[in-house]
């Protein structure tokens, strides 16, 4: 058992440092010798489901591989979900699933199920531990297994990865007995950072500064100041737009040098459905430049579907890529940060012997680099570190007068259109007499976010409500949502994972009731989340359907599609004891959120009751009014 | 869109009376055309683990094929344990999973995974319905691969399929439009009853009449009267003991012939923990006659492993066999009733020719028909019907009087075990001063079962202590339990399914705590359960962990092994509308059970509290007293 016990101890050495695991008594080995680590914190979850997603909250929040420890049967699968929601979220997860050894399986025996290979094509890699470890080349094997597990979970793109860990008896040690953490070597990998050659760069400025109508369109994405401050001066440097959903977390403001012209755009979920042909003409990129996961606003992606830009760069520094747009030409293999850095670099002895004049001679137009395929030229001198961090370049930097004239003729309506749903917002959401309806009270909630918060955004209406929305712009407030696979079945177990990742931050959820009551679980653990805010929108009902034309017209609408249900959560606070505030009027939000949001410890939930006929209506009313209202 | 709709339609014709949906928008096609489709039963269930665990809870009380409908991504992974239960437990499920067509796959589009084969081992087959079915053989195809997969999933051994269907938008029909299904082909299968030939037969009779000791083990089975009778009848004519725990449903009383000295035992959970050396000698079989599934006595288990049959027969008629005790010479390609039926017919027509003479001299010992692996003499005159039902033999049928003595000599320590056990157990079970502990209360439980019962038991204690107990044997109760995989995890659901599906029949689902909080979202649907009746042994506890040694001695046992849980259910029944009683004293216990199952139609829970260090306890005493007592 000496093999086993060591993956505790390799699993600390690679920067593992925690364990969910769920009681079972295949695991105890791995359990005890989790649990027995020094240097790893061990929580465990009755519920798979709920535990895995809560290892996945942990590790999206920590942005390091979280390992979950399961028993023999279908535990593993009760797993699935958000295994799969981690491959395409990229996050690593090492799933340690005990199992009966070989000879056993298909024997009748309980809790045995076909793990091999558990999770098909939703994991970046499998790995089956050996049975028996006396021989010392299995010994090696088992603990070679464990480091490739560990660094394929965290190579980019990251993903979750499954070691299956066949078991014999007896699976506890002595009454008493002490376990020892042998000395094991471990395999550490140093990742590196992809480069540009000088010319393929001088090539992709010389395009950016010749192209009139480039748009960068971010997917999702984590927040980094970096990235951040390198698109600011992205835009300022070539006066290209820069549109984003909340959840690829441009919105928060970034350093002093904050300039409101260079700022990314977000409400492309209300200009988008302005139905005038002239806007969307004016909006046309022929160089569309994407980078991150996926997007929201289906009405940005329809609309770059429909407009096909002559040429689209994806960057993307490995892994396949998908062709979101039906318009993909080429893949450009650097980081994103460090590809927006690169174009406005200054820095020529990075580019590996180019001159800021063949750069400059590019940037007139007269360049000879123009073949991104050949970079014999700068063959062996690649640059082996990544360049420093930048100043703040000036506005039209590198632009000529001509070129910059053209920029600024297609980034004047991205701009002009930001403008114009945001105050087409604000005047919407203040309209007097308004019923109490969900879209509203979710505007108001996301304005008494604090400074600092995680926000979790459930599927399905939340997170899209938060991209109409948008966040405060003056707050630091990060997002996370589960949008790898979109699924509702663990946000909530996601939001406690990150509540417990860290308790000194404010972690809120905004949800609904149908993700909600389906992942309660996720409360049913014995771990405080004295910082957790659950703001839950509850319609008794999957809402969402009677905002959609299709089932809305249906006659299976109530019983079928949005599914009334009749569960209010005061009951699920009762049993989890979180502190239960209520609201059903514009008046009692008002209240209840103060209340909510007071900085007093304690977990706690407050439910916004709406009725699904009167939010569908009011959102009508708002879709009608943006067809109507732009000028 | 129509060769969608058929699919209703083609289930329908098929024998599919039931599906069970879980919302989503990808899945409409599906949802609406089973919804209007006027002789299927539709029931919707959000959370898709529940749903598809109440989806085999119809299946396996209907004993045949029901199909399950979800949307694209995540929601199939739900299903993933009941599909793997299914497997194992053999229920035919028909999973339909919606799914994005093929090109917009890994586009990061939302609800988006990789879906085909999405069960991998777990499920008996995939099929791909064609994304366009505007060809005539795509359309030819769409049809026929539905037939299949119901087929298919219907074959013995029964099982789950999945048939995975790509839609184009647009999903909904338009308002008010009627959704019109065609006439389509559907392909049948008749499926057939494998027998045995004359002269295989009698060398089986033969092998039986000269082997002293030959023992029937039964593993989970549902329950037939058929198989009762011919059981009955087999041991009456060989006097050979039949030994089965209580999932293979052998308890129930058949017809008027009660006779006791052929009923079949059922307290070898509790005899064979009796460490007595010459009592295990005595029960040791040379010849060990298998059918059915799994067991759950670990302790016969161990023992049949321990005592290497030299022959160990399996009967079942087709699909891979387990060596569940290392021992496994022959497997039977029959049905268990037709294989009992066989051995006791006296109608000599049904065996290809051959007479009764012959039969009888092997009988005497001097037949020349030993070679059981020489059908010629029967080619061509195979019955091709199954044989008529029979009548009672006469006790000691066709043994010659030597064969008989041994056989008695044999069959006798067997029954005196098991009467041992039984008064053992009755004693032990009325020991005064005993503390309020599970096992007692569970014991009451059982005796306050109704006539009819369908018993859920769920992993792993209750299970267990019904097998320790047993079931009253002059009420028909019939015992299903999930040791496909044995999982915790769709316990309730199942019992729930069961209770939709047989609605004038009192279900009964007895659970511990653990597996009850895991898997409450059963009740989280709007369709009423009156009949069904939930008793939670509430420990606040995986009490499990503290009655195995190993964890017992460890430091980690209530953390990460029990992992203690403050719920009771009292929120739960409020949520849901369950009448809820409680016990935590015997003297309420008894007062709770009589107006807990009194015929008041609305479902109802009992919940009862006891101490998990008390239960270990009290089961130790168990443990010592068996241990001790045998006399």
């Amino acid at each position: 058992m000496q093999a086993v016990y060591n993956i505790a101890e390799i699993c600390a050495q690679m920067g593992i440092t925690d364990v969910v695991l769920s009681p079972g008594s295949r695991c105890a080995p791995l359990t005890i010798s989790f649990a027995r680590h020094p240097r790893i914190q061990v929580r465990t979850v009755p519920d798979e489901r709920a535990a895995a997603f809560i290892g996945l909250g942990l590790a999206q929040s920590q942005r390091r591989a979280v390992a979950l420890v399961c028993t023999s049967g279908t535990a593993g699968l009760n797993y699935a979900p958000a295994v799969a929601e981690a491959y395409f979220q990229q996050i690593p997860l090492v799933v340690f699933t005990a199992d009966r050894p070989p000879e056993w399986i298909d024997q009748l025996d309980g809790q045995t199920i076909r793990q091999t290979d558990l999770y098909g094509a939703h994991a970046k890699g499998t790995f089956t531990f050996p049975a028996d470890t006396s021989h010392p080349d299995a010994k090696w094997h088992s603990a070679r297994i464990v480091s490739e597990a560990i660094n394929l979970a965290q190579q980019f793109p990251a993903g979750p990865v499954q070691v299956n860990v066949p078991l014999r008896e007896p699976f506890y040690p002595k009454a008493g007995e002490e376990l020892v953490f042998e000395t094991v070597r471990v395999i550490q990998e140093t990742g590196s950072q992809p480069m540009l050659l000088g010319p393929e760069l001088v090539a992709l400025r010389h395009a950016l500064r010749q192209t009139p109508r480039v748009l960068v369109v971010a997917g999702q994405h984590h927040h980094t100041d970096a990235l951040l401050l390198a698109l600011r001066q992205f835009t300022a440097a070539y006066q290209i737009p820069v549109v984003g959903d909340v959840i690829a977390n441009l919105h928060q403001p970034v350093g002093a040098n904050y300039d409101l012209r260079t700022a990314p755009l977000s409400k492309q979920d209300v200009f988008m459905a302005v139905p005038e042909r002239g806007l969307k003409e004016a909006l046309r990129p022929d160089l569309l430049i994407t980078f991150g996961q996926s997007l929201i606003s289906k009405a940005l992606k329809l609309y770059l579907r429909d407009s096909q830009p002559t040429q689209h760069w994806h960057v993307q520094e490995a892994g396949p890529v998908a062709d979101t747009f039906k318009s993909l030409t080429r893949i450009i293999r650097l980081e994103p940060t460090s590809f927006f850095e690169l174009l406005v670099a200054t820095d020529y002895s990075l580019f590996g012997g180019l001159t800021s004049a063949e750069d400059t001679a590019a940037a007139k137009g007269i360049g000879t680099t123009d073949n991104i395929k050949s970079p014999e030229r700068a063959a062996g001198s690649t640059p082996s570190v990544p360049p420093p961090r930048l100043t703040w370049p000036t506005s039209g930097w590198a632009l000529t007068e001509k070129d910059a004239a053209a920029k600024a003729a297609y980034l004047t309506p991205w701009y002009k259109a930001e403008s114009w749903a945001k105050e087409f917002l604000a005047e919407f959401l203040a309209r007097p007499d308004q019923p109490f309806n969900e879209f509203t009270a979710f505007h108001h909630a996301l304005r008494h976010l604090t400074d600092g918060t995680a926000l979790h955004l459930a599927n399905s209406m939340a997170v899209r409500y938060a991209n109409i929305l948008g966040l405060p712009g003056n707050r630091r407030v990060e997002v996370f949502a589960n949008r790898g696979t979109s699924g509702i079945d663990g946000c909530t177990s996601t939001a406690v994972g990150a509540a417990l990742a860290q308790p000194d931050r404010p972690v809120v959820l905004l949800t609904g009731d149908v993700a909600f009551f389906y992942d309660r679980n996720a409360f049913w653990q014995n771990y405080p989340t004295p910082n957790l805010r659950v703001i839950l929108f509850n319609n008794h009902a999957g809402g969402i359907f009677r905002l959609i034309d299709g089932p809305r017209q249906q006659p299976e609408l109530e019983e079928f599609f949005e599914t009334h249900q009749p569960l209010t959560a005061e009951n699920t606070c009762r049993d989890f004891g979180l502190r239960y505030f209520t609201a059903s009027t514009f008046a009692e939000l008002k209240l209840a959120l103060s209340a909510f949001f007071a900085p007093v410890s304690g977990a706690a939930l407050l439910e916004i009751t709406t009725d699904s006929a009167t939010n569908a209506a009011f959102f009508e009313e708002y879709r009608k009014a943006v067809r109507t209202s732009f000028s």
